[in-house]
């Protein structure tokens, strides 16, 4: 099995002391070895050697820089909000055209930057009340300067699942999907229900399909916007589908030689397979026994 | 093992496809067989036979009615928003005491209307430009009519996580637990991290301890207010402890004995395990192999 999982494996000690330390905190963005992550946007900057560029900490940048962590050498990157009113692009064909070519801690690293800075960019306000909030907690939290509420950065549980039947596995492509693409299903978690109900609920909803012996196998973060993607195995009861089309516009059972195919990107595979970021990927080996 | 998990096991059908369908969605309320949940501010009401308590829909009632599901018979289910302006108490001793006495199904049914109940009181407005929202998709969602953000009902992932090392598991207490309680440890999972990852670095910054061979177990819904427990277990490298006294008061080492001791309630068990609906005790119950 190809690993690590895209999006993980940052190499960075989060540092969770340091971001209700102000003091400490001070200290980490006066250390002159401190670094802050390049971005035009949200999107990464590439850097001369290809990877992501780290510039030195701008004292005259007036937005507050956000802890990202501190390295095995000890020194802290940061990375500062989106400049008001820019606009974010969801998925900059530039963005998903690097990512791939990225070190696997690097774009960890992007990733979770990413999903902090994103979602500093959208909770500018104050859910419970509409006024302005502010930066705390070192750039993982805000809060709202007129009734005191604190607000974290938000991550939403997705699970991702191979339904599986009588030797073959289902998958699926939305509308949008490049010709050919077909993935494993997909939805987010809803209040009020474990991720093994949340498996058998969106399989049902979007294929008409019952499953059974819901089994967990992996795990990744996606960064578009912050999501937590958990990824399963199911057990159908039968292959007779009724798709949600609103939903997914096509799905179909495959066995291990075509997924196998589909990930050797053999001409004659029947559907195209995600690219090695995604975890639908990895659940797709996984099954194969790649 | 005890099963099913706290919060788990409702039996509606969310029928999704009905939160978009306007159509649809007024039939249902005027279904003379629909119901709604009876609340008091976010707490449940029993009713006369000791279960929920559910009222016929009220039409005089201008908060919308949200869609919580429909059961086998064909009968909708819904809950209201809580009136403007109440007072949500987090964990109100009532509902705290008289939980564990509802059916598994009426918990879990309950636990999802509650977090949505309190996640549409902490945001009525929106997030991007602090314009007021409104309900829409059955309330299933909040849409701003200033800017037209859509805005989901958020879904917190949690780790808690049993550390294994040398035939013991780490348990912990917080400040705030009743006298002699432990549980086992947990955290948010933040952007940029796996649920693996989430496991040791909250097991490193909470307790100093590194470990490996993160599993996962199980998982349930806690809705206070939101969040998706994801049960794990990993391989601690060793036993020595550095406790971030912020989070945790106190954290020992217990062999299964003792853990079986302590789910027996023995007035000789080192600890007080927790209560059934939580996963923790189930973390401990699939541990001692019970």
């Amino acid at each position: 099995m190809s690993l690590p999982l895209g999006f993980t494996g940052a190499r960075l000690d989060r540092a969770d002391q340091l971001r209700t330390n102000a003091e400490a905190l001070a200290a980490a963005v006066a250390d002159p070895r401190a670094r802050c992550l390049a971005l035009d946007g949200i999107d990464f900057v590439p850097g001369e050697s290809g990877g992501l560029r780290w510039d030195p900490i701008d004292p005259a940048d007036q937005r507050a820089p956000m802890l990202l962590g501190i390295d095995e050498a000890g020194v802290p990157h940061f990375v500062r909000e989106a400049p008001a009113g820019v606009r974010i692009d969801a998925r900059s064909r530039t963005v998903m055209r690097l990512l791939p070519l990225l070190a696997s801690e690097e774009a960890a690293l992007y990733g979770g930057a990413r999903s902090l800075v994103d979602w500093h960019a959208r909770h500018r306000f104050c859910a419970v009340c509409g006024a302005p909030t502010d930066l705390f907690r070192g750039g993982w939290g805000r809060k709202c300067g007129a009734c005191g509420a604190e607000h974290f950065p938000r991550v939403d549980p997705v699970v991702i699942m191979l339904a599986e039947c009588e030797g073959r596995v289902l998958v699926g492509r939305q509308g949008g999907f490049p010709p050919g693409f077909f993935s494993a299903l997909a939805g987010f978690v809803e209040p009020g229900e474990s991720l093994e109900e949340a498996v058998a609920r969106e399989l049902w909803e979007e294929a008409g399909i019952r499953v059974s012996d819901v089994a967990y196998v992996a795990s990744q973060p996606w960064p578009f916007p912050s999501s937590l993607m958990i990824g399963c195995r199911a057990t159908a009861k039968d292959t007779a589908l009724t798709l949600d089309t609103t939903e997914i516009e096509a799905a179909m059972w495959v066995d291990k030689a075509e997924v196998r195919a589909a990930l050797a990107g053999d001409m004659g595979a029947p559907f195209m397979a995600p690219p090695s970021l995604a975890i639908a990927r990895h659940l797709l080996e996984d099954w194969a026994g790649l």
